[in-house]
């Protein structure tokens, strides 16, 4: 049995219709509800919900959270999938890449451009790539993503098509490669 | 763009509920739609459906069909996604693996319990995760389902739990390695 | 506040696919998950689970029952919602008019062409029309579905079509007629 | 075959999420769709799709615009469905009512509380109860939203509780009756 850390910081994944207000927000996390569509039998959530907060309202102190967070979970190693708003996800996964040392396991951040449960959501396709990414990728933090991953030094946000795509300059240089062994 | 084969051969994951009898059937493919519910941006899927079978009805004549259409498609190497009915899976999986030489790209089997678009239904789950693991595996012939990448000799299913488990004799003795880029 | 009978039977509307054996099977009432799903403020619905039958293995002994359970519930009269079978509904909808006397309140069957929560399912639909037409019709036995009020005693299951369909016969001749007003 | 004319005016029920501004709108009609869901068999839907407003930036002029529609479809008459938003929908269905001479069918206004296709939306609901409601109403105009029906004069919205309430003052003092017979 695989143990998993999935921390939530709200972002447009976990994004709410308000009938009052006839607007979309952050309320609570949402993802339990969601993951409960999935079958993951040989996988133990461990689920800790931090903020609710659109990312482009999140502060260097939100990220900080974050890190903190990630850190303690690390003590005891195992994969971490982050559900973050997409606007600053890339942001807060440098952070994280320059200071989390000697990983162990994969840090994966994801999220969504539609709400999950919106007619045509891309979450519950990000969160189950996410997860499985969590399972076979080498140590390192990524965005994983619409069938994508992306080193998180990598990546940028092109708003106007909803989507991510590659940078082209690569901080250190060299390809990253590592041993893959599916497992029980 | 990543190019990406797609066989359907039936199995539960393409059954229809068919009103005239009350039962359900494999008449022909419906992966079609559901892809369409997957954002997959920088993939490039060339499908190809070769039979409607639920897969205890298969003989080993379509199963030398099948290995026969992956051959032919490999001729231009590319990660090659198989649905097909998980009763007898193990048995093409196995197959394939005896036969097809100096893979450069996995080759990816999966199926579902219950068919696409019923209520639980876990068809989109494992076409979701056979997606994604088509582009993170070394090459070599896998069953992914419910979060979980098995080589294909080291798998059964377990009916009465209507899941795979882990076999524990490997026929190869040694583990599995081999590098794994993220690249665009 | 109005109350509202639901009996349920069985039927195609309440089958679900069993991943055992790949088939789909009346095994318990199901409508609550579904009924849940209807924003219902004013009505309390009291249901009464009688039978997991497909309505081709309803019996003469089976009928009675339903009647008698209409018999029981009608000592304080509210509107009667039934789901059945589509086989036979018209059947056992044909002796509930034979039986019922002094009706003050409509008695609906209903059912689906394929069951609830699978891909094209008419069930929520004819479940949301049944709850509707309670509040509208006069008394009477009706089948309602697919956006259509029948007497029971003017229509007949066209199975080729999967659908419902006017018989031109009319027993009593005369066009029935009942005063209609909405009301908290 | 009954035909019925559907006008479209946008509302929460039409309304959109745009991934660029991370916000709801209504940008365009989007009812056919749901429709496609539903089984209608004898019912000609004549749809005309008039404006994209939230209702509370309907003006005056928008509201007589929805009136003429109406009177210019009912000289062939037929039952009417309007979809609108909730806010302004009373106001609507009142000038409506005060202009439209010798109704020969129901004209009936209805909407929703969260956009069609997002989680717990009320929209087909609301949808499949209003082409109901249209076969069964006595002519007059009509609020047929969650299971309840309401003369347009005896209704308001509460929006606290996103829901539609009954007024107790009535103008006319009398009871409406009218007969109520299910047909071909």
């Amino acid at each position: 049995m695989q143990t998993l850390y999935l921390i939530t910081t709200g972002g447009t994944i976990e994004k709410v219709y308000l009938e009052r207000t006839g607007s979309v927000a952050n309320i609570d996390t949402k993802i339990d509800q969601y993951l409960r569509m999935l079958r993951l039998p040989n996988l133990r959530i461990r689920p800790t919900h931090i903020m609710n907060k659109d990312s482009l309202e999140m502060t260097a102190a939100d990220r900080e959270r974050v890190l903190q967070m990630v850190e303690q979970k690390l003590k005891h190693p195992a994969p971490v999938v982050i559900t973050h708003g997409t606007d600053t996800l890339v942001e807060t996964g440098l952070l994280l890449e320059r200071h989390l040392r000697r990983l162990k396991f994969p840090v994966i951040l994801t999220g969504a451009m539609t709400p999950l449960g919106f007619e045509r959501s891309d979450g519950l396709q990000n969160l189950t790539e996410s997860l499985l990414a969590a399972r076979l990728l080498p140590p390192g933090v990524y965005l994983v993503i619409h069938n994508q991953v992306f080193p998180i030094d990598r990546v940028r946000k092109d708003r106007k098509r909803a989507r991510f795509v590659w940078t082209h300059a690569r901080a250190k240089g060299a390809r990253r490669r590592a041993a893959i062994t599916p497992r029980p």
